[in-house]
This record gives C-alpha cells, structure tokens and sequence, in this order.
C-alpha cells in the first residue's frame, strides 16, 4: 500500500542537504576523471537512446541517497498504482490511464464498465482504417479527389504536443517516403491565427479535425466555426471535410457535422493526450497509421523502463531525481530543454506545457499547503541557434541553470555538406559536446570579461537518429519524468485549478459584467 | 560628463528596499482602486500604443524613487552618449550605432571617416532600389521568370529578428496587398534545416541573402555551400541567385558570387541589426521597401521618447526601471512575455537574445565583479495559447513569475467570426484582461487547490492593430529597455564573451583534439 507524503518528510530527503555544493563540477568534469564520469554515469533508454548525465552535480554518493529517496517515496510502487487504474487525480477523482494508449504494463483496467485498454485500442483501429481509406483516395471530396492536408483545430494539449511531434517527423517522413498528408494547426483564438492558415492551404483538398475532449473549448468551437464559413465559402460542405476527436458523451460525438469521430476520455489529460486519438489522427493521416504505431511501439518500450524500481535502469526516474535535487537542494529555480535537432523545435514548447502545466502548484494533493519549491520554469530553443541567442547568459550569468540537452549521431534526411573537413551535422554534435564541457569546466581568464566559472550542470540524451521510435520514447521519458517529479512534491500533477481563475473572469468580461481593474483594461484594449 | 557606477552603489538604490513588499498588489488592484491604478499608471508610446504598469508592483513614491535613481544613474545621459557616438562597447572598444539605422537622435556620427548615419540610409537606398527592381522584374532568374521566395541564411541575430518581423508582419501585408515575396529563413548548423527549408520551395524562383557580419559565422558558411549545391542541382547558377549582407570588410563584400552585397558594420551587434541591411534586405524583398521604411519610422518614434529623461514619459526607460526593481529589490529570476497575438509568436524567442544575450553577464563594464543579479532568464509564447500550457504555474506555482503582454484592440486580417455574442479578437483581448486581474487579484476558495494567492505583477503593452509602425515601436522598445538595464546593471549589454568558449572547445571536437570529458561527449555522439 503506498502512503503519499510530503517530500520534506522523507528521511532520505533531509539526508541530501549534506551533499550540497559536495561535487565541484569543474573538478570532477576535468581530466581522466571527466572520461570515466562520462562512461559511467550513462543509462540505456528504450531503441538505442541513452541518458548520460555526467556533467550534473552528483556523484555516487548523492545517487545512492537519490535511490534512497525513490524507495522512500515509492516511486516505483506509485507508478504501478496509476497504471493499474487507482484513482491518482484525486482533485478530479479520476484515474490516469495515458500510458495504456502505447501499452499495458499491468492488470486490465475496467472503468465505467469497459476495458479501457482495448477501448483505446480500438479507437486507434478506427482511425487506422479511416487514414487508410484517406491515403487510398476511397475517401475523397466532393468532387472525387484526394485530400492532401490535414489541419488540426486545438489548443493546449491538443495542439502543443501533436505539432511538436508531426515536426519531429516530418523530415524522416518525407525522406522515408512516408508524407501522405502534409499538416497545419489552429490553435490560438486570435482570429488571424485561422486566417494565415486558411490562406496558405487549399481548403477544397483539406480535411479538419476539430480536437476538444468535452466539446465546449471556446477558442477550438470558435475556430471550427471560422473554418466552416471558409469551407462554405467554397461553396463546399463542410460536414465532408470535418472530423472530431471528443469524448463520447461530449456534444461533438454523434454529429452530423462530422465525417467521423473518434474518442478519447476524461482519464487522459490534454497535456497527456499526444498517444491517444489527439495525436493519433492528425499523425496517423499525415504519416499513415504504420508510423505512428511506431511512435506508440518507441513510448511503450520507454514506459517498460520507467516501471523498473531501480532509479539506476529507470532514466525517467533517475532524471526525476536529479531534478528534484537541483530544485530543491541548489535551489535553482529555471530549467532548459536544448535539443540539437532542428526538428525538435517545438518539443520544448510542448514539454514545457507538460512540465509547468503539471507540477506548477503550491498545495500537495490532499489540498494542504506545502513548503519547498515544485516545478520550476521550463523553457528551450533548439542548437545550435541557441547558442548565438542566450547562451551568453547560461555561461555567464548571475544565475544557474540546469539544462539538459539532445542529440542525435544521424540527421533525418542524410543530405549534408562538407566544409573545412567536417559535415554540419559533425558540426552540430562537436558543438553540442563543446558547449557541455564549457558549462561544467569553464575556464580561467585573465581578463574577467573572458573568465568562465563552469560548475553548470547539463545532461544529454544521445540516440541514433530522430525516427519514430525514438521520438515516442523521448516524450514518454519526460511525461514520466514529470510523473515522478509529481510523487516526490506529492502534488496533484494531472489537474490545473490554476487556469480556471482567469476562464472566469474572461466570461465577465464577455457578459460586460465588469467594474474597477477589469473594466478599466477591458476598455483599454477595445472590449 | 556621465559616471559609470555600479548599481549598488546609488543611494537611490538603496533607499528602494524599504519599499519591499510596501505595495499589496491584490488589495490595490481591487474595487475603485484598481480602476484608478489603469487610468494612470499608462505612459503613451509612439504610434497610439501605450505602457500599462497598474498590475505591476510599485505605488507613486515607488516611481518617484525609481525616477531618482533614473536620474542618479545618469539613464538619459548615458544614452545621449550612446546615440552621439561614445565607444559604449568597451570590450570590444566599439561605437554602438544600431539607432542611426533608423533616425538621427544628436549629433552626426562620424567614424572611420564616414558620416555613418548616411552610411546605413544609402545602404537601406540601395536596398530599396534593388528591392524595386526585383518587384518589377528587372532582376529575374535565368529564365526571365521573376523571383517568388527569399531565404535569408543567418544564425542568432542575423535569423531572430529578421524572422520574428516578418511573421509579424506577413499577415498585415497579406491583407493589405503588400506581400511581395514570401520569405524562409536557414539558421541551424543540423543540415535538416536546411534541406527541410529547401525542399519547400521553388528554388529556380528563389533568392538566398546570406547574411555574416564578419563573413566567417561557420553555420552560416555551411548553409550557404548546402545551397549553392542545391541550386546547382538543378542546373542553375548559383551567384544569379545569391545576395551577401556584410561588413564591408568581410571576405563576402567584393564577391562575384553575389548579385549584390549590401553592408552594416562593426557598430551594430547582431541581435541590435534588424533595423540595419540585416532585416533590411529580406523585408524589403518581401514586403516592399515601403512597409520597411514605415517600420524603421515606428523604431525612431519610440527612440525618441526613449531618450526623454523623465521616465514617467518614457516607457522603455520606466519598464528597464521596474524591471531592475522586480529583479534586484523583489528578487524575481525569471521574466516572460506574452503577446496576445499570434503574429507575435516568435517575438519573444528574438526578445530572449536581445535580452539574455545582453545582459547576462557576472562583471560590469570594467571587467569588475559584482554582487547583485544582472539579467534575468526570459522566456514566452503567445496567449491563449500560453493559458492553455503554462499559465497554470504563473498563477499557483510556488515561484512568481513577472509578466509583460502585448494586445492589438484590431486583428491584422479583419476577418471575424462571432460565437456566443462575440469575435475572437474580442474573445482573445477580453482574456488578457482577465489573466491580468487573475494575477493581481487572485481569490480565496474553501478549497485550497482552487485557491489563487493574486499578487502576480504584470504589464501590458496595448495598441491599435499590429501595423510596421506599431511592430517598430515595439521593437526599439524592448532594444531600449534592455539598454537602460544594462545601465543600471553597469554592464557591457553589446558584447557576447560569453559565446566564446564554446566555439573554441568545438573547433577542438571538429580537430580531434580532444581528451577527458569533451572526448567522452564526443564519441558518445557519434564524433
């Protein structure tokens, strides 16, 4: 049975105090010393990907208290209860089963009398067939042609994580062979949103799949709207370009409006959603359903991993722990997400939704006030660009700022140029080698202006290249990641109270039931 | 004759920590207060946008005393010096001259025996001209055909600034008839970015600016080899297609594999350069020289109310003030800005290098170390979208988090849809007001998890419709900030040693001349 308790309860917490400022990172990254901690301290992740964390501020000793902490906490048997369906958003009163959309790694869950796994199953056969018969041209417009684009109409996590993930593969899918449909997503409320997409497509060819778990998200009912009045302004029928993805007893589920739906429930959170239908439909028209099974086969060989109880075999959890220690031991209070993968640009944006939308929170899951720091803020830009933009700051800067970064041996396309004796992408990696180094060591100078202190830790996440499977088994390392950082706050890491404030008010300000400060920037920007 | 002094040491300064904590933001935002506190706390800004800072911590003798240490620091005379030519730059023993790029605010500039004031118009004039021609179809491919696309190939402040204006602007010139070419953008060393980039356009109708100040930015060097190879795949003659945007000292200058070079120099930092030929040349080429002019026209607006010396009328000066305030006195480490338009969306990714890149340094302008925070990490993404992924954590994370947002009363395409009684752009701007209120209110509830502590300060930004003009003042307003923070901070905001080091340990990786750690790294990723 496990006991969820506050982190500054745990003995194997208090003991971590000790260690702080214990590992002069420029020392220990220095030398031979630097070659063994990078040989060392490395553990495999699902499909040839590795977590390599030797450039951070630990050393056994910490590791071992780490471990410690993790059985304390029980991290592992945490886990096991939320994958065999116990009711771990307590807030809401539901369960959490967005693993079981990429596999089972337990018992069967039966909730509302049905068996959820098969139900998720099933919903990503539907949409199999239904992207086959697109690609096919068996479903076709009104004038008998094939569709070309799918437009995904959502926001937040039905679109964040969706986009990342269609433009982490659309290179490897276009070099593969695999692009059947090319994809854009609306997202924003801002009318002009919708509007630059609409231009840049060709409506009569485009399929849109309107993305709302309850079937009342204001901005994504809104755009659906906007884009029927384009469709029909084609004089086309919008009902033959139109999909939902809803829950089935939201008001979107058996619609006329739609060529077809298909379902999600309330036991996936949006942020969470990128394995079921959300993600499953837009990816599955625009790479074919073989691709993103692939993408489910890399997450589920990822989440295998994540329920090992040994922080040392378990990246997820490892990386959990270090982050919990930076937090809440360094104390630093930002984090940074640098792939060095063009293609991840938007990984970091979706991660930080996961991340902060998560563990941002200041009471423990009981509702009670707790006193240490939770999740910290999260932000990320891909390299090598970065570091021709802040990275000044991360080498020099009166701040730390734990990173981690990701890299992969091969690019997606295998096109690549040679100039002074190296391609970009060799280019790219010594880059991203170099800039780990330079953080951890520094270097002395005697012109301050030129002197680096180092003792800035980073970790890497290393892989082959960025396919399918390494792409799901790189976000089910950090939804797991964020996961178990949730247990060790012992907060509520699948609600978010903290954006129904702001829902409120803008519903006032909409009726113009307004007075003092809300008026007065209600008038200010025109409303 | 201005003294540079550290900010510790202004009794201005000093005097400002009695004020902690003097301002409950919560209580004075609320009822008539509140409604007060937006009708006077609002600076107007060039081109009908204005500064909002009801909802940020400070009262009137707040203002006052951040007004004295305006005045003690010596903000507007040092950039008097600045724009009258004063080597500022002292690292790099440089004039800093990016606002001669758009207006003259003193004296003549004279350096290297150039007036560079006229310097940089010609070099706009020729730009324009060049531009024009393009547009009528003087200059056009080996076919005859005229040019459809620019690529501008650069890196950091060659690639954010340029890009983040053109997206802002493409929608308003899409909608006024003035997208006269669309524009791509190749900046990562990952040769994924370049073939993704070259494989979605028609090269033959394509011109590729590459852009490098000194003309030896290696990413820039590679990119530009990866499309020369590109073009000339496909039997075409590469320097028929090729601009250079340069020092006119730089191996690129005199060139024939080039149509045209056209020149900046050493006394516009990159990341200050997108009022220079840098953003010049792409933006003239796609939206007219015209719609540049108009931009450069809202740049100098703003400049010259940022070099007022009261900062109760002047925005930029006042917001570096309260952001120094927020940073050194409240304690803040992180800022984030939230534009609620989508046009903005990377806005703030060119914002986090003007902003980190300068000002994240640990010496001041005399190599000297200093004990107070300088820079703070900056990040952002548009809104709503930021409501639904992050927004969770700015309102009940256990860190507070200082806000800057953006608002346009008009969207830039005019086309609307109403749903429940109401546009989206009334939608999107009546959900700022609200997050801004949330923030600052907070409310109280039974239930801890649904309770919002308030006292989450923010600005905002607020304007008519996101035209050139307005995007220009926007722009020299952050640039102008960031300034005076560097002032206060007594920093040296227009140098980046920071970069350095990693550029020389990944030469080394590219060498193979490497051991310990950096080896490890190395072959760990495939090196």
């Amino acid at each position: 049975m496990v006991e969820w308790k506050n982190l500054d309860t745990y003995k194997a917490y208090q003991n971590l105090f000790e260690t702080k400022g214990k590992v002069d990172l420029a020392a220990v990254m220095s030398g031979e010393s630097g070659a063994e901690r990078v040989s060392k301290y490395c553990v495999p992740m699902a499909d040839g990907l590795a977590y390599n964390f030797a450039a951070k501020e630990v050393n056994d000793d910490i590791i071992e208290k780490l471990a410690d902490l993790a059985d304390e906490a029980q991290l592992a048997q945490k886990f096991e209860e939320l994958y065999n369906g116990a009711v771990i958003n307590t807030g809401e009163k539901r369960l959490v089963l967005h693993h079981l959309t990429r596999g089972q790694l337990g018992n069967d869950v039966i909730a509302d009398g049905v068996n959820k796994g098969e139900f998720y199953k099933k919903q990503q056969e539907r949409i199999a067939e239904f992207a086959g018969k697109v690609h096919a041209g068996e479903i076709v417009n009104e004038n008998g042609e094939k569709f070309t684009t799918v437009v995904q109409i959502g926001i937040g996590g039905s679109d964040l994580g969706p986009r990342a993930i269609y433009l982490a593969l659309k290179n490897w899918a276009a070099a593969n062979g695999m692009l059947k449909m090319r994809a854009e997503f609306i997202s924003n409320v801002d009318p002009d949103d919708a509007a630059c997409v609409l231009e840049s497509i060709d409506i009569a060819h485009s399929l849109f799949i309107v993305v709302s778990k309850s079937g009342t998200t204001l901005e994504t009912l809104t755009n659906e709207l906007f884009v029927k009045n384009a469709i029909e302004k084609e004089g086309l029928d919008a009902s033959k370009h139109m999909l939902a993805v809803t829950s089935e007893t939201s008001p979107m589920a058996k619609n006329s409006d739609y060529l077809a739906a298909f379902f999600m429930d309330d036991y996936i959170g949006g942020r969470y959603s990128s394995s079921s239908a959300v993600g499953g439909a837009v990816l599955s028209l625009a790479f074919g359903p073989e691709v993103f099974a692939r993408f489910l086969d890399g997450m589920a060989a990822e989440d295998k991993l994540s329920a090992c109880a040994d922080p040392k075999k378990n990246p997820a959890m490892l990386d959990a722990l270090i982050g919990v220690y930076e937090r809440n031991i360094m104390g630093y209070p930002i984090t940074a997400l640098l792939p060095y993968s063009q293609a991840l640009s938007r990984f970091p944006a979706h991660l930080q939704q996961v991340d902060m939308e998560s563990n941002g929170k200041s009471v423990n899951r009981f509702g009670e006030e707790i006193n240490y720091k939770t999740g910290a803020a999260f932000f990320g830009e891909p390299g090598t660009n970065g570091q021709h933009s802040f990275y000044q700051l991360l080498h020099q800067g009166t701040d730390i700022i734990p990173l981690q970064f990701i890299g992969f041996k091969d690019s997606q396309y295998n096109i690549d140029v040679e100039v002074e004796g190296s391609t970009s992408q060799t280019k790219l990696n010594a880059n991203l080698a170099a800039q780990m180094v330079a953080l951890a060591c520094g270097k002395d100078d005697e012109n301050p202006n030129k002197r680096f202190e180092g003792n800035r830790p980073s970790s890497v996440i290393v892989g082959e290249q960025l396919t399918p499977e390494a792409c799901g088994a790189l976000l089910s390392h950090y939804e797991n990641k964020i996961m178990f950082q949730g247990f060790l706050w012992n907060v509520n890491s699948f609600d978010q109270e903290g954006v129904q404030l702001g829902k409120v008010l803008a519903k006032r300000v909409l009726a113009h039931d307004t007075d003092g400060a809300l008026k007065g920037f209600s008038e200010l920007l025109g409303v």
